[in-house]
């Protein structure tokens, strides 16, 4: 493929956690900040010990602000934990782990909405201290909670993720209703010339974004090219439970049931070497590439051919 | 005087700051545990980084679980200050100090508040993991915020307090209405043979817990003898802002004049030799004595003279 000009496109991706943030930090390695937008995922958002934590943002913002654990896929690099042994001598709750420097994104985040601030301009905000420069968004400023029904009951998103260690079996993702997206997503989806989908899990990440409205007809009415990237390689999981979850909700656990979870929504779909010549026959125009991001150099590779990909596929529309 | 038989002897101090942690410490060192109760103000506490936070209680707490600064009157021992850093770092609020570990304390404090508990319960929680035995109560399980008015307008406490340095001058301390004594409070105060008021400041700590419905009607009713510590020694404030308040509100900057806003409220009032011979003429009865507190050892020293004294006049009575 030609390396393209990517200057005279706005860009949106969706994103959630860690594969999310990878693919943005991809992204904001080629693409000029203003023509870059990340809509994130805020489903797994909580109150935690009095603070507002919105750990799929944070991740993204520790990220592409460069100061993210590289070894865990959240948290800060350099972390320390006196709070959380001062909290688990005090017979706290210790389940959710908040490093020292950690904390201090959640209290500034808690005080500023407490203060009447959008979650949209607290993450500007905390974007700004990060020197990030393209806009990160929440993909609402009013909470959405995704729960998750198991065989032991209804559990809140992070109470399964982190808590029971996603081993509970999944029946259902259960989306709130009536959540509705905010000014800053309504704009940047209007004017997007490319909509990407990261490698995030197509469940608990991109169907919360996907679900707040009118984000999905968005999607599905305007002519901008939609793209996902699979986040299912070789029948695993890069990281997490997207394929533990596709087991237990009877779909093969393979990048050719996402790309037909995704359905018409998508016109493209980019999957990893290792799958070539088990997605033919979708509707959807297909690149197959290297899709595992072990390195920030590997970050920008996949975000230049997703991007080209999805240029060429909006060019012969 | 003779070494008395504390062993059988109820005993309730109302306590603030500093001052009131110290004389609790002393009366900790020499009563049993199961015949102490400290009343601690929480006019003080306020909601900051999303977090519920009761200075007073925590510097008592502290203080009689032995891991306070004994260098700041405030937080705990072989602090670090990680979080406040990157709170700075992200352009939060930084002019109230949390320390790394003391942070643990409001963490736990914000998430049992929320899960329903009252103060009185998680005060006792937090004290238990303190190994601390006497009983600790709030004054009141709800909001009692006390509020400074300055020529520059009503300021919450810990505004004036902290953020401003008690620097603006005081017109008035105002004390919100109805608020409602615990019923913890009410038993240990029905239950007292002695009731000390700590060396507090007057005004800002032992005030608010007087305001709090019915316990000053419960002190001037009930027989129990009521003796006060003088916070003023020559002239001075041990710590903080009672003596610039004094002369601020046109009161005289000496113990007598403490001993007056007393008044009928107090049978007894114990203060420093340096002010011997100013107390003269006044009705309560009198103890002159070191009340100065440089060590543990002098808090035990001068809780046994405050109680040998409060104990002979209960005897008169």
């Amino acid at each position: 493929m030609n390396k393209l000009d990517f200057s005279s496109h706005k860009i949106v991706c969706l994103a959630g956690g860690v594969g999310g943030a990878k693919l943005a930090d991809g992204l904001a390695q080629i693409v000029p900040p203003q023509n870059l937008t990340i809509i994130v995922n805020t489903g797994d958002d909580f109150e935690h010990l009095g603070l507002t934590i919105c750990p799929d943002l944070d991740t993204v913002m520790y990220t592409l602000g460069g100061v993210a654990n590289p070894g865990t896929g959240w948290g800060r690099a350099g972390e320390s934990w006196r709070t959380m042994e001062a909290v688990k001598q005090l017979a706290g709750p210790d389940w959710f782990s908040l490093g020292d420097v950690d904390l201090a994104t959640h209290l500034v985040r808690t005080q500023m909405l407490k203060d009447g601030e959008t979650l949209t301009a607290v993450t500007r905000h905390l974007c700004r201290q990060f020197n990030i420069q393209p806009d990160v968004l929440p993909m609402s400023d009013w909470p959405a909670p995704t729960l998750i029904e198991t065989d032991d009951g209804t559990l809140p998103f992070q109470a399964w993720f982190v808590k029971e260690r996603w081993q509970p079996p999944v029946k259902q993702v259960v989306l709130p209703e009536d959540v509705r997206a905010t000014p800053a997503v309504l704009k940047a989806l209007e004017n997007a010339d490319l909509v990407l989908i990261a490698p995030s899990n197509p469940f608990v990440s991109v169907a919360p974004i996907l679900n707040v409205y009118p984000i999905r007809a968005m999607l599905e009415d305007i002519p901008q090219t939609v793209v996902a990237v699979t986040p299912i390689i070789g029948g695993q999981a890069v990281k997490g439970p997207a394929a533990k979850m596709m087991a237990e909700m009877d779909l093969p656990v393979t990048a050719r049931a996402v790309a037909q979870y995704y359905g018409d929504l998508i016109d493209g779909f980019v999957f990893d070497g290792q799958d070539a010549g088990s997605l033919e026959g979708l509707s959807a125009a297909q690149l197959c590439t290297d899709t595992w991001m072990h390195s920030p150099v590997d970050r920008a590779r996949l975000a230049q051919d997703v991007l080209t990909f999805a240029m060429q596929l909006a060019g012969s529309e």
